[in-house]
């Protein structure tokens, strides 16, 4: 079977990818959204996990058929079940469902994986069912999926460029491909391709700051979590059913919640009446969230009338190997490169927004400020 | 402000249209999809009614500024509301709630134009109302939106081919847009862009066989038709109710309709458990499809257990003059262009599918073989 | 090695066909431009014949290894080798070359072949030489290079498009490749795959009608190919001598000819100062060129002052068999699509052009309209 | 009037930019080449200065209509105009004509302007002649054109990464070109901006290293530089006569130059028979580009069996001022962004490349390896 995508022109699907592919499991993420409530604030942003997946899917295959030179079943099965443990609106809804349940989302893609259709049809092809719930339990050394230059990120760059139309993300992936090998049992990149792993992780600081960090998007995304958050703690909400819920599905039950201030929240999410910015910039480095938030208490706003939320993109960049054309190892990819260097310095900033109803921020702009 | 646009690039979005874009009835756009049921074959086909109408708004512009050398104010405003009487997955939805409410989607529009914010803000902002309601009466003589060569159509073309990766839409719109021009108060073409208008017309002839009506797409869509059809007819959902819904508030309502066959028929097109083709070709000029139902039910299907569909994509190419550098008229396009005298003749087919699940196929099969 | 290149990506090139792209013969190709004087119109069409014949390889091996299922190694040559007979400007010089020589461009193909090291190169690695100088005998039956659907073509529109800007020639190549068959020896084309032809055909059209043949192209190609003819048949360009330059030599040589017609011609070909249209239109069944000449003679022009050309497309398009999913003949393309009926009446038109300097204009107006 | 261009669409021409792109001088950049030898790396790289200084023109027009809010008319014939002072292979004959001559690129474009049809063009159409021959001057303070967010700058990098098909240098030009404003009569970016400054910034260091200081391309260009040197130092060629030239007349030129080394250096050239590389790394702080040559020397090399080359990129982004939405300085953008700074430090960085026949290749690797 083939697929037709707009990044990868035809996704070839094998038989049993495609009895993974028909479950209800899989189904499901064409109704969970890649950027969560981006569509908000870039239109085109309605792409979905499931599209990704299958993508995700592609990049193993290049990467194992054309680079990495290795049996690639196992991998290319990672990478289209890699995202099956999310919860509606993947990651905005995932500490909300870790908390109550105590699994995150890849402990939960093992659950989903063991307690469905999708083991048997696994062990049924004949291959292992634990060297791919390995990735789940982060025992994987193979770094192809989740790795600093991995399917997962390769897939997404090129893909949410695409949607929102932000070219930050177009990489040169034609050639980074062709650029990276394995050196002991991870992925590294040939001295010819650090150009190749540069550009892209810098794409994906750009896309970070301008798309997946867009202020607009983080207050919408704080304003939902809130109403989870409120929805899980006074059970208007199961846990696990939140979990198995699609996007709409989250939307239309919190909507019904019953808690006004859930309803109203989400509301204005949906109908994108959206809080206004008090603050977005630097937080000092012994302030911590607690005392921005008590400091919006005591300016008079109820914890359900604010959202106070710190960034900090944080850097798996330490991990690439640069090795030359001989396989021999020439250092770590922060050594070599002074961009991916100053890369590490500007992902560890911390940024904090704070926001809230027009009508308040006046006064909660000057509360934030006496303690930032 | 504005808007990021995987197709225009930047859109921008004067005061009065943000205040129309701020309504509920705009923001509810999000989640109604351009291509309804599409994405259960192409994975990518997410994109929504909200971003098209901004796009047909762009286009809108493009077109009055760059070729017809009129004031756009009005017909800006037009592009932009053009769709906004659709019920859930648009055309999809649009022959049950016509049915019951005696409005197709553009009278609907009118009524949700009048009956909220809309109106006001037109009116404040100096606009004529009326010249705006003019194109959803149908008493709008310019067709620049909705026309063979309109706004709607140009935007659709574009948006459909990104997303769904198919580039036969992809149509050479710098060019085109500088080939039209008003003719008589109606959109005609130059003699020099009787390429970009051929060529337009093709592409949408393509996109149409071999997208719009792809048959799994088609088959999707009638099993869903059907479930509403049920829900409205057993008063299961009130068709105002409805009408009011997003894709997935109908997908929700129906899967808890309480009618076993709607309930079912819904979740096997959201699980993409779709019926398979019993039949899918031309139909005999005198055969009706009460003929083929009945074929069906003498073979022992129930009504709600096969689908079965006609379709005929009409044209209304017509409609485009062709008009020299001079200003003069040539002649209509189809007695011009060999290819859309073609076109013409080849829209004018008709195709039936009849698909059923896939243990009663063969005996349908045969059943059809016999009437068309 | 890999080649990078703006339509296939990454192009990898094997060690045999490194040593063929390394002889002078191949490196020449550099030097010949794709669209010879198009660039005059397309400013961006400096495309050269080097590049595609690079990419033609590579779409030769993608619908072999892809789709035809046969061993490759001999049609990859034929890819890269199939323009190695042309002259300067390929196309335009050839008529004055054959007159002069006996040989087209395909005969003279396989002359470079036998003469240069490229003969050595092929024995050498194993492969029948014979097997690929039958392409340029033209007793080859697979039309996988020069066919309608065959690499050749395939890979100019897509090249072609980039460069001159116009989308006409986009095609859905990675749908298309999947839907080519071999049918009796021959490409042959799956029923799914019909949109996917049709749309190639017409799209060689449009570039045909918009680019290939745009007027002031067609004129400066006349007027260049004039001088050609003068200095050819004066001997101030010995014919194999001229068939060896690239195309700045040829411009060179021209405007230092000694004849001085021909070095005037020529500078206004260079500087884009072209001749006029006296007439771009039909020409009646039973009128030849040689009385439109005759035309231009009785208005007091001399041969030198005008030139006269009559395009015909032509159709090759009956070449193509449609076949079901079991291999099985269903027809001709041209008995399934009635679009491409069509395209084979509008190909069989004939066109004329007459033009020359501003200032005649007029009078040649008036003489060529009394015979057309 | 209306020019097709594959990076902008149509570029609108006006009546008197028409009137100079109709000049021979104008017309003679058809035949210079953007990225002088890289097509002989990059098979794709045959865009032409003709084509950037249309474009340039363009983006002159977009940034001045769109962002800069100034009358533009002299600034879009400066971006027509500003490479009009070439020389064959812009840059790479520079040095020789500037030696013999005593005038850079810029100084001969404004001896070209004045001594041309060009100047009475432009004095017709009522402009200040001196408004723009102060560009070439350098006396002009705007920046738009050849900034380092110039204009100049925006074409060639969309418009070599299109040619070249490395992605590199896509830039996102439709987001950047809102975000740049006069700031004491110079272009500055705004603080939404910086990002866009930032990636663009980066995107050319990335073009630099990776397409126009590939080593073959560096090692290709000194070669035929070493054979004009020869031929302008022994006036086998005048250099006022070179100046004129097109690429492809230096290179027939030097082919008949009667000097054997020039001849068969340039063969080798035009063949791709290039030179390898003996040396391609960091050069010590005090090592001179002459204690290599010597090293050379030493080694048995003749001045004319190698190439030495040392390559630093320089930078002028400390050019740039960041501006609030107030139009209030925030600060240089190397205070700025972490990556401007890092990018000046290695933009700061020398390379010295050493090459030779491939029989010398290891003698003058040892005689190199002791002095760097």
């Amino acid at each position: 079977m083939e697929i037709r995508d707009p990044i990868h022109g035809n996704i070839a699907v094998g038989p049993v990818e495609e009895r993974i592919i028909d479950t209800p499991e899989m189904q499901r993420l064409r109704y969970i959204k890649q950027l969560d409530l981006s569509y908000l604030v870039f239109t085109g942003a309605n792409n979905t996990r499931f599209e990704h997946s299958l993508g995700t899917m592609q990049v193993c295959k290049d990467l194992f058929l054309g680079a990495l030179g290795r049996d690639e079943a196992e991998f290319s099965y990672v990478g289209l079940l890699h995202d099956i443990g999310h919860g509606p609106f993947s990651h905005l809804s995932e500490p909300y469902i870790e908390r109550a349940i105590g699994k995150n989302h890849e402990q939960l893609g093992e659950e989903r994986i063991r307690t469905s259709e999708i083991s048997d049809i696994i062990s049924d092809s004949g291959m292992s069912l634990n060297k791919i719930l390995a990735y789940f339990r982060g025992s994987e050394k193979i770094n192809v999926v989740g790795g600093a230059l991995g399917a997962d990120r390769i897939d997404y760059l090129m893909r949410d460029s695409l949607y929102t139309g932000v070219a930050y993300g177009i990489i040169d992936y034609d050639r980074l491909k062709t650029r990276l090998v394995l050196y002991k049992g991870r992925v590294a990149v040939l001295e010819s391709g650090i150009s190749g792993a540069e550009s892209m992780l810098i794409a994906r600081y750009f896309m970070h700051s301008n798309v997946y960090m867009h202020h607009a998007k983080v207050i919408a995304a704080q304003m939902l979590g809130k109403a989870m958050g409120m929805a899980v703690t006074e059970r208007a909400i199961e846990p696990r059913e939140m979990w198995d819920m699609t996007d709409e599905e989250l939307l239309i039950s919190l909507r019904k919640s019953g808690i006004k201030a859930v309803e109203d929240l989400t509301r204005r999410v949906v109908e994108r009446r959206l809080y206004k910015r008090a603050y977005d910039g630097p937080i000092g480095p012994g302030v911590t969230l607690d005392e921005v938030k008590r400091a919006a208490g005591r300016a008079g706003l109820d914890d359900s009338e604010f959202i106070a939320h710190v960034i900090k993109l944080g850097g798996d960049t330490d991990d690439i190997t640069v090795v030359d054309r001989d396989g021999r190892r020439v250092g770590k990819l922060t050594e070599v490169s002074p961009f991916i260097k100053t890369l590490m310095d500007v992902l560890a900033r911390k940024r904090l927004i704070v926001a809230c109803d027009r009508k308040n921020v006046a006064k909660l702009r000057a509360a934030v400020a006496k303690v930032v």
